[in-house]
């Protein structure tokens, strides 16, 4: 049910004041997507309001009660009923066509993680944001994300330094999906998993160079059809380029039921550590590190989105318009606390 | 040597532009003064106008040559000659009075880190800032500064969770001075130690309940005056109330030669962490962490505060005016690189 409020400045103290909750779209609801509805959940200055999708609404069964499943045809319809459009489709063909549509209508925030192509995303989102007069975030999650701007501070304070990023342990789905294509494979899970050895010279301060295969090994846990060639698929994975052939790779074969018993989760996490000098004469080292443990990396991707949809709601509402990446956002935006709280509580 | 340049925004490509360097000046020059001047040299944006004392300026020398060193009563004749200036008095006595006093004439940056006198000092700071029609910076450095801003982003990403912060291991000059006061002590340098199996109960996303105790030791090196009597000195240590009577505190008796070979530098670090969960059943644990380790406190501390006066003279420059913390500064301000280099690079 919606109401028209007409909105306007409170003149007195005395005058009565409504709070809005900001109100939410989903768009697209997959892992991402289930992961943001939990979210808001745990936002109470925030409602869903309503989940588009490209199948049938009638068959999309969501957890939140009363809430309407749209058709993303029909999304115009919602223009002025939704405040902040999350956008939960994949980077590759999805978000590039659908994140300026829909910024032409919305404020909006994607999670587009194809690090070559975000430039060219920024353009086309920052545009149509234009044309519609609102903010648009991209790229926003851990990484990219989180870890970008743990990259950018840890730059900025020691510009005399060496970043590093570690991913793992945690489920890669794009490897996971290509051991799933090798014939012969009925189901696969893949970890990425970064060389302790490594973390500890990178945190020692010894500015070590690094090659792709000292920084992560892959772990791939493969079930084969009854009587495939066993030696034949761990070939193929531990020989596939770019995917697998520049690192240690080892290859379990299990069952169905192991599989879905011991590697149901999507674990992620990583670690972004910089070293740098200072001092007069450079003597001096430091190291600055940012980690994440989480177990299940859909849905802290999601409370991170969340966070910065708060944000981005305030500077549509302040007037600004435009694309904008996490580099953008002053932190205090992304809290539900006042700026006196938070200076008083957290600083 | 100062040049009068008038500023227009350019009329076309082929106008001449000319970089103009931001102008530092430094107020007051102990560690952190030093330190100060140490990152600005690894900063090419920026550039070292001047040193304020208030000490005869002919009897301090410091270590940049041709940079003038200016009486502290002067400094009202720089008003136009410097663009950020960053003050390094300390936080008891200093800071309350000369960052609002500062404020009125210049775009300032403090490190005030007396956490419960924040919001006073905030008040003053704004207010005088407004009237000089300027921004003013106030706790910068790392805590407060980026533990404050790692507890904020932590937060708003899990709102359901718990915060912990560590410090250590490092001096704490504080409790260094408080032993110092002891009858009987020549010199003592203090270290607080986080216990690390503190450390890994937090990281297990446990969320336990930690007693002061239970969090940090203390272990201090004292060298005590030739017959003095240690185990009373040890007894004082131990027991002195909020210092150390809440702590397992070790007490070595040293000499002064082992003080100064082994215990001269200024390390410090710690750790910012919060675990929380996420799911439709809160049945996902999450940990963020944040860590730091510095060869110099004050370094590490002047090298946050030359990178958030990047940002507090770009918002001058914009026209926006009063006090802000590093709640409010958009982080690709703090960088010298431009904001498409840093989505290429960093995002």
């Amino acid at each position: 049910m919606f109401y028209k409020v007409k909105l306007y400045k409170a003149k007195s103290k005395t005058e009565g004041l409504i709070f809005m909750k900001i109100r939410i779209g989903i768009f697209g609801y997959g892992n991402l997507g289930r992961g943001i509805e939990n979210a808001i959940r745990q936002n109470p200055d925030m409602e869903l309001v309503a989940v588009f999708t490209r199948r049938d609404p009638a068959t999309l069964k969501i957890g939140t009660p009363d809430v309407t499943v749209a058709s993303a045809n029909d999304v115009a319809d919602y223009k002025d009923k939704i405040d902040v459009m999350i956008l939960c489709g994949g980077s590759a063909t999805d978000l590039p066509v659908q994140t300026p549509e829909l910024a032409k209508m919305f404020t909006v925030v994607d999670s587009f993680d194809t690090h070559a192509k975000i430039p060219e995303h920024f353009a086309n989102v920052d545009a149509a944001a234009k044309e519609g007069g609102k903010v648009a975030m991209i790229s926003v999650g851990w990484d990219p994300g989180m870890f970008s701007v743990n990259r950018l501070y840890a730059g900025a304070v020691l510009p005399e330094g060496e970043d590093y990023t570690f991913w793992g342990k945690g489920v890669s789905q794009g490897h996971s999906d290509a051991i799933r294509r090798i014939d012969g494979v009925l189901d696969a899970k893949q970890y990425t998993i970064p060389v302790e050895s490594a973390l500890d010279a990178v945190r020692s301060g010894s500015a070590p160079v690094l090659s792709t295969r000292e920084k992560h090994t892959r772990e791939c846990f493969v079930v084969a059809e009854e009587g495939a060639d066993k030696a034949r698929i761990e070939k193929e994975i531990k020989e596939m380029p770019n995917y697998f052939a520049d690192y240690d790779t080892t290859v379990h074969f299990i069952t169905m039921e192991e599989l879905k018993r011991d590697h149901s989760g999507i674990p992620h996490g990583g670690f972004v550590i910089r070293t740098g000098k200072t001092g007069a004469n450079r003597e001096h080292n430091h190291v600055i590190e940012y980690n994440l443990k989480l177990d299940s990396n859909p849905e802290f991707t999601a409370s991170v989105i969340v966070a910065f949809a708060r944000a981005a709601h305030r500077l549509t509402a302040k007037g600004e318009t435009g694309c904008k990446t996490v580099f953008d956002i002053p932190p205090a935006l992304l809290s539900a606390k006042s700026p006196e709280e938070l200076r008083k509580t957290l600083l």
